[in-house]
């Protein structure tokens, strides 16, 4: 039985975890739920998975857990409550599937037990890669992607020498906008944005597609997970979803990983590594690959990424190359405008000049916990004005501005 | 640095194997080289590569090499050349590049002696492979696949746990007739079968893969490298040969492996594993994918294959789940078959017929060197009488046949 603590266990990523848990009870078992503010739906959890640990965001939500739940089971919050989550349920992995920064301390502290991380978090790695992956590698701890472009590259990397690995190519769906124009970008919706494609995701990590920020982000994560410079990674617009990542190796041999655009499978992987999960199985070769089952055949299309029409993913590239504070920056500024463009404070198409000006103002320092915090906080501040300046034009957007 | 001897040396891998050592001097050092009757050719080879041994298939060529080579060179012919260079010339890996069963004995000495053998040789592990790889196992030597399509799969099987692999696809070109009707079939000639759209390969290999019993022999092959039954075999036909295999897993991860339809790819891979060679490389994600250089999109198709214009894909799916000498007897009634083909002797659409008539009029028995040997013999006597048969309505072929 390998006991797993879920931080996050609410969201997109933790439901579907549970959800994974919960069809291979015989494998796995829950010893601690970490999420933000849905009580009621943590509570739900608890009961269902009988953790040892309950925690969520605030003091409130805690009363709330304690009157919900059987007495035995300890309760906790804050910053306190994911550290406990973390390392006091005697958990063999924890899946880290958080929003932006909050779970740093708890993950940081967890791999320094060498306790295994699987990573859904990915601005965790974007922003703090490069602080927690040599942490992991001292420790011995093992870092599991969760995305399922990095798991699949992991997936391709398995039984091979890294130093012969060309380069990584993470595929991108290309979201709802891949085939507007620049102009119609501009007029694109909250609601436009939302509609995804290929995957169901939560709404940052949707917005994040819509703008190609997220393939951006993702580069970063695959440079940190695999140790590979910018000019090592590329990004190839693949629509139907089906290939995630490929491995380019020394010899002109190619390797990809594969699967219907389902979360649970990564998840899955990750939970189960170093072994695979026994699934409902396809047994047509072409429904395996992602065809509509009777299909006579099945293509799978790969075409290059337009920067001008998604300038979000250069300027992670740009962070990427420029290293040290610079990715935490980029990821910083982002979620303040993603989540400015969700409240309606923000044109779609302002997103990403946002983030290239908080970016230009704060040139990147090297990393330590100390100036990843200051770029954090400075980014989301800059963005904040950012954002603010850019509504004085638009009058109507000001309420909304105040609520970000 | 690795010692190489290479069994069938003049051949089309044989050949591509001395270019990949002379791309790699540094890494890998011929020690043995076996041909047939090309003696003239391997004299070159042997000034060129300067092995300990080289051997041919009869005693003219012995004299004629002895007076080409420096006498320090051991010149040997036969059986027993084969033999030799398998065994006595302290090789770390054998390539096995002969044509039909005539390596047997050689091949089964090197793997009791643990040596790691490169097997493109697939009729050999088509007929054999259940008392080849038993015997490898036994011994702990390494069996190595250079068919593009296995080399694949052993690729994609790197690092995983083989009781979650849930099949195997191998991709097939389809061929030059693909899209040909039946009547069309019974039309093609002996040049029209020997022009292969993506691969460069041997006689034999180019009428196999036009037949498409190439792909049951790879299906057969594949089944006993990996230990893998019938059902979990599958072909799926993938016009471009860019993606050669996929291996699906229990959890419902795919694998692939691609790379340009070039065979120095997977002999390079053969030679050096586990490492990998460092080749030029296409920087661009696309090309190194098998796109044109400077194409805007790539796209990869599979469909399936059509049994009724390709009966010889289901006779060899017939002879692996019969099993013990029925791979044999296929594969020896293919050889003479094609042969009879290549010859004048046979019509194209007659090469399946002949080999279900042999099968038919031969039971398999549990396989034992015995046992297989016979099962050759009667096959090829089967087959020889087959085609005679069958030409008796066809005068003007009678005198190839004799030739056969």
């Amino acid at each position: 039985m390998k006991r797993i603590a879920i931080l996050g266990s609410t969201g997109s990523i933790g439901t579907q975890t549970l959800d994974v848990v919960d069809r291979h009870r015989d494998l796995f078992r829950v010893v601690a739920l970490a999420a933000g503010t849905r009580t009621a739906e943590l509570a739900r959890q608890a009961r269902r998975f009988a953790p040892a640990l309950v925690s969520c965001a605030e003091s409130d939500g805690e009363r709330e857990l304690r009157a919900a739940l059987d007495p035995a089971v300890r309760v906790a919050s804050g910053p306190a409550g994911l550290m406990a989550a973390a390392t006091e349920c005697g958990a063999d992995l924890i899946v880290a599937a958080t929003d932006g920064m909050i779970a740093l301390d708890a993950v940081l502290a967890a791999v320094e037990r060498g306790t295994t991380i699987a990573v859904a978090n990915k601005e965790l790695i974007v922003a703090a890669g490069d602080l927690l992956l040599p942490a992991a590698r001292r420790a011995g701890a093992v870092v599991l992607p969760v995305d399922s472009e990095h798991s699949a590259l992991f997936q391709c990397l398995l039984g091979e020498r890294t130093e012969r690995v060309r380069s990584l190519v993470l595929t991108a769906s290309g979201g709802p906008f891949w085939e507007h124009s620049a102009a119609e970008m501009r007029a694109v919706t909250v609601a436009d944005a939302l509609r995804h494609p290929t995957w169901q995701m939560g709404t940052k990590n949707t917005v994040d597609s819509a703008t190609m920020m997220n393939k951006g982000l993702e580069a970063i994560e695959a440079a940190r997970l695999f140790g590979l410079p910018a000019e090592r990674i590329a990004i190839l617009v693949h629509r139907s979803s089906i290939a995630h990542g490929f491995a380019i190796f020394s010899d002109g041999s190619v390797k990809a990983q594969l699967a219907p655009p389902d979360m649970r499978i990564p998840i899955g992987y990750a939970l189960a590594f170093p072994d695979r999960l026994e699934s409902e199985f396809a047994a047509d070769p072409l429904t395996a690959l992602g065809a509509v089952p009777g299909a006579a055949a099945l293509s799978l299309t790969f075409e290059r990424p337009d920067p001008s029409r998604f300038p979000c993913l250069e300027l992670a590239f740009a962070a990427l190359r420029a290293g040290g504070t610079a990715p935490a920056a980029l990821s910083a500024a982002n979620e303040l405008a993603v989540a400015a463009f969700v409240a309606g404070a923000l044109g779609f198409a302002d997103i990403a000049p946002v983030v290239a000006a908080v970016l230009e103002a704060n040139p990147p320092e090297p990393l330590t916990l100390q100036t990843l915090r200051a770029a954090d906080g400075r980014a989301r501040e800059a963005a904040r004005r950012e954002v603010a300046r850019r509504t004085l034009t638009a009058p109507a957007n000001r309420a909304a501005v105040r609520a970000v």
